[in-house]
């Protein structure tokens, strides 16, 4: 297949390795792992997961919980209950097993009122991020949800379901490991209050930063991290991962090249990499670029970077010995700065070897 | 129709009256108005135009120029051409008037070589903004490009094109003039030169704020804008609308309210609003909330923004006053920030009286 367009090219070898080093990690500490898949969104992606033997999934839609209900019969849906989707969730709830995030109580009554298949319930719950869930110490609403839960045959708690992304803002690993370690202490003081009602509730965490660089889940039961199939830059300069392990490249045609300000301009802008950014020693930027190899791509440039994008272009500043070696025409290699957001925004994927991976 | 997932809904009414506004300045000034609809991407919006008497379009992709060709027989891709694409560039010069953006002697001579069929060929021209273009004092440079049209049978010189994409850096109407005038002036300079030898030149420059703020319009012959069509927040920072001119909102489905830090959490995330975003008295704001009205929205809800986004969460920060409000299950209306970017990621448009407006 030739590429004439933005084409976000996948390494499957990386990618395929990036999933065996957390399914190892899972096993190694004894943890159901039950990946999120927003990330790639893709059944044929999926696939490679269930070589792993992995058979249980996260998402964080229900049009992806539709999507996946395919191939998977396991899904927790990591979003706060959409209430407005009840048709959909009875919809699924009546194919698989499906385990949906509730964080407060209205979510509660209103699907004791119209559900009309079992659904396994976790509270969502704030381990220190503050974008949802229930407060762990106002153990008198989580009581009063759980009350709503167990008068309704339907309903069934399953446990608690808990998202560290406040990792995202650390530079360094020790910063993930305290965020890490507070997040095991709530989920710990969580299962000792209720470990006795509920014997086989699962204390349930994932977020990537944390799954990559933690050697310590002492307490709970399930990790759900997403961004470790493709990792990127954002995850590299966490700390998550190397420049290597980094399994998507947006394969990018030079348009037009503009030597007397060391600047590249390639079609890839903002609806294919998204505009999400990282700054780095004061520079913002919203990709760099790696050395295109004959099969796929190699190490970064230095001080090659993606400057900004608008809605179709993408401005790239090229180091002078650099830009010397592109012309109008070929292909740039941009590894992205939050995969997940530039995998959301194209239509499949490409491989190495130039064959199609379908998505949502 | 229901809406239970996040919904990009479209007032017909204020849509077409910026339209007719932008159709009206466009008349009184004697200017061809080719508008851009890389921000609406819709054939049927594109019937409103037509409506108005528009018979000539502009984009920024051979993709968008595939689909509108359907029912517009005049477009110019003001993109720098993308040589890679050259099969879909003789596809549509077989089938419509095709104008091309050409802004290095490679394309040039590759056209030539490759081209079956008669193209039209503008020369972007950098008019300040230096994203791309040629420079305009560069005239040897332009000069070499205009002898390898004029060698080609199926190339044929048409104009400059420019694009003040620096007026989005503004924050008054003043600073938008200033460039716009400077733009002017560069278009200018390069008709005085190039009319002698191409009487028919067409001198076309097109960037929403200019087009919206500006009465001065002095030798040019055409104008591009596109964003005018919904307009949105950032548009409105820079001046170039009100409030009650933005056509579009998101209908975002409330899951999570948290009064104890005045929070909201909604289902719309940078994959529905992207990650644009604009800073106003040192905020970061991913969107702003209109009142819901019957039948649409009204005016802003005073300090109500969007605060942050991840994959699909919106946090929407909310006065005490207003929280009270609200409900699970509630539809904010959220204005967005850069209404092309929002626009681009969802699949359809809804009107307000719920029906359905198909795009690409």
């Amino acid at each position: 297949m030739t590429i004439t367009k933005p084409t976000l090219i996948i390494d499957q070898e990386k990618c395929k390795r990036n999933i065996e080093q957390m399914v190892a990690k899972a096993k190694k500490h004894g943890l159901v792992f039950r990946p999120h898949f927003k990330t790639h969104q893709s059944l044929d992606i999926g696939h490679w997961f269930k070589d792993f033997g992995v058979t249980k999934i996260t998402v964080s839609s229900l049009t992806m919980a539709t999507y996946f209900s395919k191939d998977w019969d396991d899904i927790t849906v990591a979003f706060p209950t959409n209430i407005l989707e009840i048709d959909t969730i009875n919809t699924l709830a009546k194919k698989i097993t499906l385990n949906l995030s509730v964080e407060n109580e209205e979510s509660a009554v209103f699907l004791g009122k119209h559900l009309k298949h079992n659904v396994n319930i976790f509270l969502k719950t704030d381990v220190g991020y503050h974008r949802t869930g229930l407060n762990p110490v106002e153990t008198n609403t989580i009581d009063t949800i759980l009350d709503i839960i167990s008068n309704n045959p339907l309903l069934h708690f399953t446990g608690f379901l808990g998202h560290s992304g406040h990792t995202y803002n650390c530079k360094t690993k020790a910063c993930i490991e305290k965020i890490h370690a507070q997040s095991l202490q709530v989920m710990a003081f969580l299962k000792k209050i209720y470990t006795e009602s509920y014997p086989n509730l699962i204390a349930s965490l994932g977020d990537t930063p944390s799954c990559s660089v933690s050697e310590d889940f002492s307490g709970i039961d399930e990790i759900r991290p997403g961004n470790f199939v493709f990792y990127d830059l954002t995850q590299n300069q966490i700390g998550a991962n190397s420049i290597a392990q980094i399994a998507v490249a947006m394969a990018s045609p030079i348009v037009a090249i503009h030597n007397e300000r060391s600047e590249i301009v390639v079609y890839c802008g903002g609806v294919h990499l998204s505009k999400d950014r990282l700054i780095d020693e004061g520079k913002t930027i919203f990709g760099r670029i790696a050395k295109k190899t004959k099969n796929g791509w190699g190490g970064l440039i230095s001080d090659a970077y993606v400057k900004s994008l608008s809605q179709e272009h993408g401005v790239i500043s090229m180091p002078k010995d650099e830009i010397v070696n592109y012309n109008i025409g070929d292909l740039l290699m941009i590894l992205p700065v939050h995969s997940c957001m530039a995998a959301d925004l194209m239509k499949s994927y490409m491989t190495l070897d130039g064959h199609h991976i379908s998505k949502i």
